[in-house]
Parts: C-alpha cells; sequence; structure tokens
C-alpha cells in the first residue's frame, strides 16, 4: 500500500538569497560569466575561489534546480516523493556583516520568500527558515518568535558557529530557549568540515571526495559532541535537533563518548554547569535528537535507527547536490536510489518502519497535513 | 559453553622501550618525578607537556599495567580472557631520528622484546611487531621479514603518518608489498588525533574527553580512506588491515565515501593511477579490512559487522587505557564490560556470531594455537 513520503533534507536557495549573493564579488558570492549561454557559479567556500582557477571551474553550476520550485517539484514527481521539507542551503547568513546592512531584515526576506515559494504548492511544501545569526540576540529571538507564525515554516536551519563561536557558546542559550519554547525543531547542517590538512598532501587528486564525504559529516559529529558536553541539552531538555547527514558519525561513536566521559579523570567545569552527574549521551540522543537518512547505507540507517530510535530517523535526498554525473538529471537520481535502497534493506522485515523513516516520522514531527492525493509512490 | 576469548588490541610498553623514554627529555619520555613514591609518567604529546601544568599532571602514571607480563596475564585472568595479542602503545617509533642512532636496531630489540614476553606465557600470548619507520626503506622491509621468524609475532602495528606523509603515500608500498608477501596484518591504530582547535575554543572543559573520544576515531577513518582513494588496496589485493576502535567511523561513513566517490565531477589522477575504474569501498571493507570490537556500543559493533562481515570484527580491550576512575582496577573493569555488552547485545540471537568475534575470528585470521584448558569465561 502507498504511503506518503516525505523528504527532509533538501535545499533551494530563493530569489531573495540569490539576489543577495549576485550582488556580492567576495565570498559568498555567485558569479556570471561573461557567456550568457553559460550557468551562473555559486562559489561558497574560498578555496572554490582561487585565482588559479579558470573562471569555469569556480564553484559549481547553479541552475534552476537550485532556485525554482517547479524544478523541485517535478524532481519529487519523478521519484514519489510526497512533500519536501525544504532549507536554504550553505552558507546560509552567517557571514554577514551587521555593520552594512541588517541581517535581520535581510533574513526576514528569506524566509517570507521561502514560505511564499511552498504557498505555490501547498500540501506538498514546507520549509525550515534561516536565522540571521550575526545580529544581536534580541533579533535572532525575535525571527524565531516570527517564523513561528508563517503557515508553512516548520522549524530553522543553523550550521555549526553558531553567533560566531560554536553551538556550545552560551550566547546560543537565548536561541535554544526561544526555540524549545516556540516548539521549533533546529536542523545542524555543516558548511565549514575540517581545516584541509587533515586530509593530507594528497587530497587535491581525489577531487572533493574527502571534504565532502568525511570533513562535512565530521564537522557535525564535532558540533554535537560539544553541544552535549556543555550541558546544552540538559539546560533545554525540550529542544529538537535533527542532525543532518544521518548525525555524521555520532550514531557510531556514541558509545566511545560516552565511554570516555565515563573514564575522564581530570575535573570538568562543564560537568558542574551542567548541574551535577552529566546526562548521558544514550539518554540526549533518545531525547533531543532527530536525525535525517542521508547516509546511503544500510548498515549506517540501522545504526542511526539504534540510536534515536526508529521513530526519529527521516529520510532525504540532499537534492539538488549530488545529482547524476552522466546525463541531466532527466532519469531517476542513484543519490536517491542509494538512500531509498537503504531503507528498504534496513527495513526489510518491518513494512511500518519503513513508512516511518520514510515519510510518517517526519509528517508527525512537523505536523505536516499533505494534500489530498498525496500518497506517495517511492519504493 | 565455554569457547575462547582473545583480546586483539591491548598494548604494553616493554622494558627495551621503557629505557628509550626514560632515557630522554622531550616528547616522547618518561619523566621520573623527585619522589620516588610516585609513578614515573608518560609524555607522548607535546600537550601533554605544558609549562603550565604541574609535574604531577604532566602525561600519565605509568605502573606495572603497561609495562608487566604478569599484570597483563593478571588481567586477562581476572576477566576471562583466554590469550592476548600485545602490541607496542603509540607512539611507537615514528618519531626516532635516524642521525643518532639505527632505529632498525632499536625496533629489533623491541621486537624481540616483545616476542620474549609472550615466550613468558605460551599460548596465551602473541604480538604486533613495532616498524623502524624513520629507517631506510629496505631496513623496514627487512625488518618485516625478520619478524614474521619470530614464534609469537603474528602482524605489524603503524600509526597513520607512516614514512612520514601519511599511508597513503607511494613510498609506504614496499611495506605493504612486504606484509601482503609475509601474510602479516597490519593493525592501524591512531596516534596524532585532528588539530586542537576544531574542537573549539572551551575543549579543556571537557579534558580528554573530545581529543581521546573523536580526535582518534576520525584520524583512523581519514587514514583508511586515504589510503583506498590512493588505490592501496588495488595494487596490493591481499594486504590484511585491522583498523582499530571498529574503524573510527568508517563502517557509518563507507556508504557516504562511495557515494561521494560515484558523483565526484572532476577527474582524479588517484583513479587513473589505480588502473581503471575504482574499486568499490564496499569491496575493499569485504576483500581487505578487519575490525576491532573496540567500539562501546551494540548500534557501533553492528554496523562493524555489517561493513566487513561477521568473521572479521575482533574484539579487544584496549587495556592498559580506561582503567576504573574509581578504585584501583582490581574488579571488572567499566571499560571491558562495555565491550562485551555490546558483542552479546548485537549477537543475541547468534551464539557462533558472538563466540566468532570473541575469540574465534581472531584464532582463525592470525593462526592462534590456545594452550590447553584456555577455553575462556567471559560472558
Amino acid at each position: 500500500m502507498a504511503s506518503p513520503t516525505v523528504d527532509i533534507h533538501t535545499h533551494i536557495y530563493p530569489s531573495s538569497y540569490i539576489r543577495l549573493l549576485s550582488a556580492r564579488s567576495s565570498t559568498p558570492y555567485i558569479y556570471a560569466p561573461a557567456d550568457p549561454a553559460e550557468c551562473p557559479r555559486l562559489i561558497i567556500l574560498p578555496t572554490d575561489d582561487s585565482p588559479s582557477l579558470p573562471p569555469s571551474s569556480r564553484g559549481r553550476p547553479i541552475d534552476g534546480t537550485y532556485t525554482s520550485a517547479a524544478a523541485k517539484v517535478a524532481f519529487m514527481d519523478q521519484h514519489g516523493i510526497s512533500a519536501s521539507v525544504l532549507s536554504l542551503a550553505n552558507p546560509w547568513l552567517d557571514w554577514l556583516d551587521p555593520s552594512s546592512g541588517d541581517p535581520a531584515a535581510v533574513a526576514r526576506d528569506i524566509n517570507d520568500d521561502l514560505n511564499a515559494v511552498c504557498a505555490l504548492h501547498p500540501g506538498r511544501l514546507w520549509c525550515f527558515a534561516t536565522l540571521p545569526l550575526s545580529a544581536r540576540p534580541e533579533s535572532i529571538v525575535a525571527e524565531i518568535r516570527r517564523v513561528k507564525g508563517l503557515p508553512f515554516v516548520r522549524g530553522v536551519i543553523v550550521g555549526t558557529s553558531g553567533v560566531g563561536d560554536g553551538l556550545d557558546d552560551a550566547r546560543m542559550d537565548p536561541l535554544w530557549e526561544a526555540l524549545e519554547q516556540e516548539g521549533l525543531p533546529v536542523f545542524v547542517h555543516p558548511h565549514y568540515g575540517l581545516p584541509s590538512e587533515v586530509f593530507g598532501p594528497r587530497r587535491e587528486e581525489s577531487g572533493h571526495v574527502l571534504p565532502l564525504s568525511l570533513g562535512f559529516p565530521l564537522e557535525t559529529t564535532i558540533a554535537f559532541f560539544r553541544m552535549y558536553l556543555a550541558g546544552v541539552f540538559s539546560r533545554f531538555g525540550g529542544l529538537k535537533v535533527l542532525l543532518a547527514h544521518a548525525g555524521g558519525a555520532v550514531p557510531f561513536l556514541a558509545g566511545r563518548v560516552q565511554s570516555c566521559v565515563r573514564h575522564e579523570r581530570s575535573s570538568l567545569p562543564a560537568l558542574a554547569r551542567a548541574g551535577g552527574e552529566r546526562e548521558s549521551v544514550w539518554n540526549v540522543l533518545d531525547k533531543n535528537v532527530w536525525l535525517d537518512g542521508v547516509v546511503y547505507s544500510a548498515a549506517g540507517l540501522r545504526a542511526a535507527t539504534e540510536a534515536v530510535g526508529k521513530d526519529k530517523v527521516l529520510w532525504g535526498t540532499d537534492h539538488p547536490f549530488f545529482p547524476p554525473v552522466d546525463g541531466k538529471g532527466e532519469g531517476e537520481w542513484e543519490s536517491v536510489r542509494t538512500n531509498v535502497d537503504a531503507v528498504r534493506e534496513a527495513f526489510r522485515d518491518d513494512e511500518n518502519g519503513a513508512r516511518g523513516v520514510l515519510g510518517m516520522n517526519a509528517i508527525r514531527l512537523l505536523g505536516l497535513k499533505l494534500g489530498p492525493g498525496e500518497g506517495g509512490t517511492l519504493e
């Protein structure tokens, strides 16, 4: 029987964000090649912008799959996806200089724009809002309160730098408090990776593989465990975080972190700050953590399921990233298929569990009301 | 029914290594406090040796559990461990300056010493040899050939720096070739972790937790995938690597690495060097990789098992590290119990699988012949 399918991890750059980046000439920015037949290029990291690169190799081409609601819905139709929860892709607004404009006003435009994109396809599109993290704390909190009132916003997305010093920074507390109070889940997503030297002197021979496949998930892993060690989940017991890429490596390393905490011999100020005996990693995973299913293997998906519970893993695609290398993305995407197959294999004997991960868990977490006939066909 | 239990991940510093470090005064070295009632302290990282630390906080106390075969066997008896495969703990010999002595001679002494320690308890102790990685390549290869002839040596242990530039360095090829020819598995173990700044400005508030619980496994993860991308396992198809700490995060991230390789748009010189179509990550895991079971959770152990097969995961303790924080280590160690429980839970319905991980897989991989009566009692 068909069951609704929801894509929890899918990105879009709405027109206000495209305008913002197109008006800039240093990272992050959008570069328009002289030949109008060529796609504009998105350059989000300084390493993408090396003067040694020819213009056609800088960053990545940014076509309609990055910007258009119609392209998103066409992709969904093609893959049998009932509903998508859109988020602005990195680098969000962390980099906005508050001395050259009001980050809160920029965030309001983008979030209104995202909400309007969803309104074009009611019952199929929802979104995570973006926060003006370089604004004053009260402005960030005000935007959290405001987006709660936008009909299609169901949470927020943040990178790992927080208001500049990491998600374990006490200056994040007013944000966590507001998000907890408003019942808005926080989608934690990587952007910075790891310092490139950790990948060794031959890293460029494998292109983007090491920073993308390891730097990204390891950044998320470190960010989450820093939050845990700083006692964020003890202070904000109702906070709900959704970790990108199945938590990076959180499900696999949770046991080792728990063991190292139990065996730490030095006294830990952070422990005292958390107000006594430290809450276990497993308790926090159980209470505060949801994971997307973007992990590309049944082994990974099962570990994610065991770490947080099968009702708290939510399937996703990471669209429009990882399009087919050969062809124009008109057929089925291999990156999508791999993550569907992982669910099918991990839940071979548990059809209800598979339906949960493929859609029902997201519907329940975010209170989505799908349109009539959106039963989904993803098999 | 009792079945033999083997500890694949257990360290010792034999007397020749203790003498070597005790004669030094910069890292790595052993510091003897003025008060002879205090334990000597092992200082292996520059951060352990900060002038701001009082002498009693520098490094870690190094007592008989680090150095004595009798202490090792007592620990084994206490925990029902039939046999142990000893390895020198980090930092091995990578740091030896060849201009101030012959690293190959030092390695010979240490390996003979390790072999002699095992001979004290035949049928219970075996070992992984240490390589003189700062020696000339032909001296390293000669030591590989030589240790193959030592009766208790069953493989070698290496860190991630190789002969100075990583395990993906082509200068490692003669070593891989010799190890493959001699049928000696390579135990890959972390030491350097990640640059400390990746753990953020509040990292010291959680003591050693972040570098130990994340830095160590992430170092192993990066080192292994660098080897994979450099085509090491395509050139040396019979090479057997045993990855510490269940591969760091290799089992969880293998799917993402495979997907990123499949979706890489730039041309990869490494691919051409490997001689054509790149071998899949899953094929390499199946063919070349064994994992220890030092992962402290059933979720992690199951992922490890799925990644390489249940016949290729080998239980271990990491003794003498992670002793009980309260008390003197005379009772059962929690760190040991956690890893036994992980096997018991992951193999709840598969007693043969549990026996494999707890001992039989190591016996088969390394050709161990246990003494009479060493049936093991680990439950």
